[in-house]
């Protein structure tokens, strides 16, 4: 029999669990409401439940498993399994979920950050697995970063590396969620797009933007695909944003793959042919032909996947 | 008796050549003039004979010695020592530079960039030696970049990696001589320092960057201690530059150590005040006192003894 991990996708809102082959495949799933506000005790006892749950309706029990995979939002001490930081799961700080998830399954549990268990996805699952020098944006409402080089998830002295969408790309730019002005979350997240069409109400109130009852990323980019100018602009800014960002990440990195995922990867051609025309501006001639730059083809199933591909990563 | 290597330190003007015990100890060393226009074999040759000497006057003979590390200016193949190309080694690309030294000395010889040189010398003989998570950065005629991210050298799919002196800082800034505008190197090697001060010849023809018969770096830096207005305002602009650069890296690689060497180093107090007064605008506050920044303490030697780390780093 093949080997099965439970990969657990954490968000502030629902989370989705999977049990989950070594080749990928789903064999059972669900989606629950995470409803935070109840406290993480009440949280993870009710993912204990859905676990035991999904377990009984495949004819499993625990010890069916290797091992549980959490890919959770915010700063994530991997070694200790414990939540440092997560501003969508408040009072989560400290909490040793790895621990108590274990306690309640039985089952040898590993916990990363969200981006991080993106790019794990992609290397266990995706269309690149395998490769050992791979870069993974999440562009959502915030922007999350993750880095496989060398074939090792780079997590740094603290594990709080790869965070990608902090870096720097307009000096003097808008003002991010960190505090800081310009860098690549502040300009190339859903918040980021949502809020930059916004500012042109004044100078384009005739734009399709504002046509619609509620403006998103997904409304600013079907309006530049229509040929609307405000939207240009802003898929304009944004997707040079992330051209200068990735060609940074590219004379660091020097990958193979940079994957792009998270809801906005769902603009699909528009956003990766923007991205990719304005490359030959920033990258070294050297460096031409050593990367490609793609959309996550996990989409529907990334989440579960990346979280299920941590076991596979760490005990691997 | 203590291991032993040869550290190479090569440069398109000058070689330094060294013995180094493993405690970092130069036993024996000398300067050879590269002569890089008698051609590549011609300048083997005379670093070949220029070991022989070494040895001879040190007592010891080629079994001696574990091995010979060169640091080398230019993208480098570690894992076959051909120099992949060299602006200031012209005619040298896909020199397999390592082998031919191997044939004349019968010692293994390993080779690396330059800058990724400096970081394994200071992690092998400098101040926070045996870090996991370093950061180097050489400032010099342009600027070098060298990774320690978990223990290991970071170089990436192809051995081309860590150009930190070619992530974009201020977009649309001064031409870098990458083709690119705005990188690190732009703003703050010797080159754009010169080139900075120079562009102010109009507005402050009284500064006292123009008293000197030649703008240097140094002449800025100085000038800038001296309270002049002109190379304060550089100063300024490069380490804002640095500043923007460095905090940039700890989001990506989290590391505990950024040290910064090459001539401009020796700017000391100014330069290193300069960008930490900068760090708490663009670093996020949960890493506060996650890293530290300092310059080189190895100055004098850093090239051999950088070199030298090559072969103890591959080895152990």
């Amino acid at each position: 029999m093949a080997e099965h991990v439970i990969g657990i996708d954490l968000g502030g809102t629902e989370t989705k669990i999977g049990i989950v082959q070594e080749d990928g495949k789903i064999i059972e799933k669900r989606m629950i409401p995470t409803k935070v506000f109840e406290g993480r005790i009440a949280v993870v006892t009710r993912i204990g439940d859905a676990i035991e749950e999904l377990l009984h309706e495949s004819g499993m029990n625990s010890s069916d498993v290797i091992g549980i995979g959490v890919g959770s939002p915010g700063s994530i001490d991997h070694e200790t399994g414990t939540v440092l930081f997560s501003p969508n799961l408040p009072d989560w700080s400290g909490f040793g979920l790895a621990a108590m998830l274990e306690k309640i399954t039985g089952i040898k549990t590993f916990i990363e950050n969200d981006a991080n268990s993106f790019i794990l996805g992609e290397w266990a699952f995706g269309e690149f697995k395998g490769s050992q020098h791979m870069l993974g944006l999440t562009l959502g409402t915030g922007v999350g970063g993750g880095v496989i080089t060398h074939g090792m998830l780079m997590t740094g002295s603290m594990g709080y590396g790869g965070e990608l969408g902090h870096t720097i790309v307009e000096p003097g730019g808008p003002l991010c969620g960190c505090g800081s002005h310009g860098c690549l979350e502040s300009l190339a997240s859903a918040t980021a797009i949502v809020n930059m069409a916004r500012e042109f109400s004044k100078r384009f109130p005739e734009s399709l933007i504002f046509a619609s009852p509620e403006i998103t990323a997904k409304v600013v980019f079907d309006s530049a695909r229509a040929g609307d100018l405000a939207a240009t602009i802003v898929v304009e800014r944004a997707t040079r944003a992330l051209a200068t960002a990735i060609s940074n990440y590219i004379h660091v990195f020097n990958p193979e793959h940079i994957i792009i995922g998270g809801g906005i990867s769902k603009a699909g051609d528009l956003l990766i042919d923007s991205i990719q025309k304005k490359m030959p501006e920033y990258v070294m001639p050297s460096f031409n032909g050593t990367f490609s730059i793609t959309l996550s083809k996990l989409v529907e199933n990334a989440g579960i996947k990346g979280a299920a591909s941590i076991v596979f990563y760490r005990i691997s």
